[in-house]
């Protein structure tokens, strides 16, 4: 199953348009590239629809939101919905303002969704109206646990059924559902959360395999979080002592660069529950 | 001859105005400043033209444009048109949608660029007004291939003669014309296409070669491409197995740092036609 | 002294919202969670206050500074100074344009601010209302040495005194004064200066460390000169022969993410005037 989402990536080279931050946008470009899609970059309101309808998926970050990009958000999501192109939104900091939230609120309100993507925090934000986001990390004590694992697997598939689409809720253990199957996946390492980005590379890479799998979204989904998690994996066995973030930043995109159907399906670490 | 264009940027230190996109401008700084050059980004209406007067070329890149960056690029090109500073076009991703069409175009028509340079793609959108962008990809089916290579450098020198400048195609095979002369660089390797802004950098790189060589547009041009190409080839005969497109985006940066002119003297493949 | 000012970033994990460039905006989000901080990034005006709020320190860096990003800059100021958050002015290129020396004149009289960080030219302009600035580097006429030491340690004291801040200097030879005390340092190398945004890692970095030690800017500040330019030396002493500007930037950041409070008063080397 893993392996065909990968193989489908490697094979469709999907063009991704995505409207993403500022701060993270180049590693999101790499990592597209490094997992056989294709970026493309374009926010202004004049060309949103015209780019989106070329690409064959939508990746919605509000990172960096302002007056500009947050119309062409709509725009986008909108002609993709029509074109029935996966589009995916990684909601950054919904909890952290007003405009965040209110934003992340209305998108969701006014357009279909295949995959929304965030820490926990910015989950309970979208399902609850408020939440408690300590900047782009997910609240401490909200944590996904072994301990909680029931009850947050059983919140994933609720908020996944009554958004219509796929929960992916990633943090140590990442959860990714629909109304039924939730997939509980444990690879990954925790120096992964000291790169600034992580994140929005994976919605990035989400986006690529949506695209290359648009009938099978829960699974393509997965299979960006393990490739995620398993390169992070690999990215750290090769860091030299005296390397820290900066270059564990470079080994997870090289990673990625270099996963196979075999490596992935070796090296992913799930259970269904 | 390139020996003489690189070694004009290391002593003169060209600073460097650029209008680009923010998905790959921290590495078209950092590649200026590998180069010998100088780099500064402002694109403010409001500043745009004083800061491309204390510079001594300019960069336009449509990457990312918006209602805010656009009217930046035409006075910013205006005002080195008028102080003769060499201006390069880097019209990314024309064809692709109406904006970016129809904005290179009109920059095309308004100010007088040194080298307009992109890949096919993108050259072609220019000269038909149409053409097929597959992102911000050149078009497999017109890609510059030695079966028909006659035909490419026959329309790389009409383009330069028609629009007066400098054209710098690139691709697997480079094309750097004039009206009357054409050099054809077989520099580079296939893998440069993974990393997301090898052409941002190059031209960001060429506009500080135009900047220290003004009166020596066609050569600094070759320059510049021979260097991103031979620094390719270096960088990845540095890349360990495990990395990938991350690491090689730094090594080739890192080889542009160290080329001399002995180096680029001996590794330069090129053909005049 | 030093030493107590990196462990209470250890300890306290401060959230930094950062108003600035999108050229280094990236490297200098790295650098805040290299050195146990927390980046956030928004720049749009209705999110600027509330997203402070929930901060701990405030960085505004005028790199890239447009129509949308100036007004957010005064926002959050403001409300920094409100909630009597620690701000630092990174005041990029003043001196260029009228726009950038205009605008950071205007942040220095409506916002106090903690620090002041810049080179000798940028300082300068603030000081004098002019200057000359080679881009984003210290004219090279008017750089500290230790030839105008004296001159250049009283000049940093009277612009400490008459702007109630601290004034950070940076360049070959570092000052960070108030009215009274000027911490000289001679940590870093030369080859910093071929990586774009050093400086603007550098106030990222110290936001955090004035987040963490709110009631020891001059200190605080110390330490993060001190943390930068030991950073740019182990960083140094790791790369390979055929290393350069693009892989130095990684080994710098990997080289804060490593450091210790023991390590940086080994390596600290600073002298009091």
């Amino acid at each position: 199953m893993l392996r065909e989402c990968l193989e489908n990536v490697h094979s469709k080279m999907p063009l991704v348009h995505s409207i993403t931050n500022y701060v993270t946008v180049n590693d999101v470009a790499n990592v597209i590239l490094a997992c056989g899609g294709s970026p493309i970059m374009a926010d202004d309101g004049r060309e949103a629809e015209e780019i989106t309808a070329v690409c064959q998926g939508l990746n919605i970050n509000i990172g960096t939101l302002n007056a500009s990009t947050i119309p062409s958000m709509f725009l986008a999501g909108k002609k993709a919905n029509m074109l029935s192109h996966p589009v995916l939104l990684d909601p950054v900091g919904a909890g952290a303002s007003e405009l965040r939230t209110s934003t992340a609120l209305e998108l969701v309100n006014e357009i279909k969704f295949s995959v929304i993507r965030g820490n926990i925090s910015e989950i309970k934000t979208l399902a609850f109206g408020s939440g408690s986001t300590k900047g782009v990390d997910a609240d401490i004590a909200d944590k996904v646990t072994e301990e909680n694992l029931d009850a947050s697997v059983a919140f994933a598939k609720k908020f996944a059924e009554s958004h219509g689409c796929v929960a992916a809720i990633t943090g140590a253990i990442d959860l990714v559902a629909d109304a039924d199957t939730c997939y509980v996946i444990r690879n990954g390492r925790p120096q992964m959360g000291r790169i600034t980005g992580t994140g929005c590379q994976l919605s990035g890479m989400m986006t690529a395999y949506l695209a290359a799998n648009p009938q099978n979204c829960l699974e393509a989904a997965t299979a960006a979080v393990c490739v995620m998690g398993l390169a992070g994996e690999i990215g750290e066995s090769h860091m030299q002592p005296f390397e820290g973030n900066a270059s564990y930043r470079n080994r997870i995109i090289d990673a990625v660069c270099h996963m196979d159907g075999e490596m992935l399906e070796k090296g992913a670490k799930y259970e269904v529950r």
